[in-house]
């Protein structure tokens, strides 16, 4: 218990934000990571699905109507599976920047009203014909990244980009353009990215949910979903981080910091961290950043000017973690030559171009490749890191800050955007 | 003796050039292609050496002035070898692109006068102290590449861009930053990417050569000091073509031919090349290019959509050859999403840029990278080329459409610019 208090820390130092709730909240949370709680819950999954299998469900979301709106939780109904298609009790959730991205977005691809959410673990509730790999009551993750298991993407070793059901910003399930979700008006309400788990229940097509060994704790599994497998795989996986060498990370938010987690189990000597935050450091060491780099504190030399004289000419891999052209331009030139490689891992605005000088490209034998997902496949990559979570390598519970209940979804939002925040998991059921 | 003559066809198609001379030299090439000869050649070589060794060698070279204008041969003092440093006579020398890049430049880093010439092969004259690698009678390649042996990046099986003496266009030896080339007035001239091998003598540093089996004919042996040695080895260890791949290829110059080459060797299944000359597909086919795409006949296409097409979502690995940014562009939108690598082979102009999406960079699953002399370490990957085309895998013979006596080198430059030469290699001596 006490580490979870601690882990709230922050939340009560902001005494405008300490609330009565928020203590109840915490309170709720000890409730339910214990295991007793969890298997309960999954009991009464079982018990209740006879009942909604092949109906819709009236359930609450936290539906956005607007750009840049508090979320407003309402009833929704949420119909059952179509065929390939897995209806999942949400168990919980954590906000992830993109959400905050889209959140605020006022023209397409973002699209109203909508249910965001993305990073989640849940129970499936029922499934659609044809859907043989998950049943009722098996714990799962929903993914953006589709895995259909038969496209020349999902066969090879190299690629994660599934062809059957590319990723995209699309309001609709992957495989008919329609939605499960309309509000008790019967007005359609958009998915979103293929998962929308700000909802009691959601529908994901089963090429996104990944079973996973009940076992793990959901306010930890839930994590695996997005942010943290991206920045780990992106070291794990795209840029295959060798034992004894010097790694750069461009941004130390969640995924940053899970790229250092990620090198750190490759075997990196070095973690160098770059921010501008210099209280990043502090959340950077627990996750094996050795070195910090202050960027607005750099005097007349450029970030990648000190990161190739402090690492004797420059990193083995250099992560860009934020999401600006210009910090991929900085971590490209403090890559070291001759093997470096460069890993794109933030989104940056639409329409922004990377510009690199011909020449380098040519002499300098560094590499540039981007991380969607880290590279993962999620169906059998998520086990992979869940067993080591499991196994006490990889952390995942430094980086859960904060968690709320689901009443209070706008609150983390505002964590989020304060920055105090790495990860705040959601709880859907009090 | 056929094949020869046979190869020399495209000259005797140009009536304006074919001369008695031009005959001459097709018989003379017939006398040096035979092993007894340069049998002869070798051991003269033996013999010749206590006369000159730790003196200054008076001996032709070609000299260029100014840029573009003809060379002169004129006579010239070559200095004996500094310690680290090799005295080589030319055995024959072929002409590269990078030669005529050069000789046309008006600013720095051109200067003048000069020695050109960077592909070839000799025989050790002498060799200055400290040096145990190589000893008179050695058949050597000179590289502008070098390799120390004991810096990082010669140590690593990554990088082969020697860190102890980098490549850098600069007119000096690569060790001491002095020439070793005067003309009878005592004028200094200038090296040509450490090599300058259109003189009959050179100094190269030992770092800069590599002992190869004398059996190999040095009208082949030479093509592998720059630019069939860069093409094969930008399919074969830049990118690492795998076997059953597409590949496409935009220029089919001896460069792009060699990355065909170089991917027939790795098993690629499909070869498609990329040029605005439909003839280059009769050459390309010897190198098995299998399809052809003629950039300057689309229609409303672009060469990408084209390649996209054709290969059901684009090349495993895309080369650009040419030296274009907008062909760079082109090459990654054709490279296949998931893990598609477009490599830079090719050598642009000063200060030019590659732009690309960063969503498409972050998305698409597709690599960047640059290949330098092919990512090949001259010293142990050379022998192994050699050796392969002493085994009748590698196809070296079709690369020489021409070859020349050193008096009529001007005319080599004619021949590579007019495009229907691949290698044109000149014998230094009748």
């Amino acid at each position: 218990m006490f580490l979870i208090i601690r882990k709230r820390e922050p939340l009560r130092q902001s005494p405008s934000r300490k609330s009565k709730s928020t203590s109840q909240t915490i309170y709720q949370i000890s409730i339910y990571s214990s295991r007793a709680v969890l298997n309960r819950l999954l009991t009464m999954e079982e018990k209740s699905s006879s009942k909604t299998q092949g109906k819709a469900i009236r359930c609450k979301a936290a539906v956005c109507r607007k750009p840049g709106e508090a979320l407003v939780i309402e009833e929704i109904m949420v119909a059952p599976p179509m065929p390939g298609e897995v209806r999942v009790r949400i168990i919980c959730t954590s906000l992830c920047h993109s959400d905050i991205t889209f959140w605020k977005m006022k023209d397409p691809p973002a699209i109203f009203p909508t249910i965001f959410g993305h990073e989640a673990v849940g129970v499936v509730e029922s499934v659609g014909e044809d859907v043989d790999e998950v049943s009722e009551g098996d714990v799962v993750i929903p993914t953006f990244m589709s895995v259909c298991g038969e496209c020349a993407d999902c066969i090879s070793k190299k690629s994660n980009l599934c062809s059957k059901y590319p990723f995209k910003i699309c309001p609709w399930m992957p495989r008919y353009e329609t939605s499960r979700f309309t509000d008790l008006k019967g007005q359609v309400l958009y998915h979103f990215i293929f998962v929308s788990s700000f909802s009691e229940y959601t529908v994901v097509d089963v090429c996104n949910v990944t079973k996973i060994d009940p076992a793990v704790p959901p306010n930890r599994a839930c994590l695996l979903s997005c942010g943290i497998s991206t920045g780990f795989g992106a070291a794990w996986k795209t840029a295959e981080v060798e034992k004894g060498s010097t790694v750069a990370i461009f941004g130390l938010g969640s995924i940053g910091l899970a790229v250092a987690e990620g090198a750190r189990l490759c075997g990196a000597a070095r973690i160098i961290g770059v921010d501008i935050n210099p209280n990043k450091f502090e959340f950077g060491k627990k996750f094996g950043v050795t070195d910090f780099v202050n960027a607005a504190n750099c005097g007349s030399k450029s970030v990648s000017q000190v990161i190739n004289e402090m690492s004797g000419g420059g990193a083995d891999y250099c992560f860009e973690c934020v999401g600006l052209a210009s910090l991929v331009h900085e971590a490209y030139a403090c890559c070291r030559k001759g093997w470096g490689k460069t890993i794109v891992v933030g989104v940056d605005k639409p329409g922004s171009k990377l510009s690199l000088s011909s020449f380098e490209v040519l002499h300098s034998g560094k590499k540039l490749m981007g991380s969607l997902f880290g590279g993962l496949k999620a169906k059998t990559d998520i086990p992979i890191l869940l067993a080591r979570y499991m196994n006490k390598e990889l952390q995942l519970d430094e980086f859960v800050t904060h968690e709320l209940q689901f009443e209070d979804i706008n609150k983390a939002f505002d964590l989020l955007i304060e920055g105090e925040c790495l990860r705040c998991v959601i709880w859907m059921q009090k």
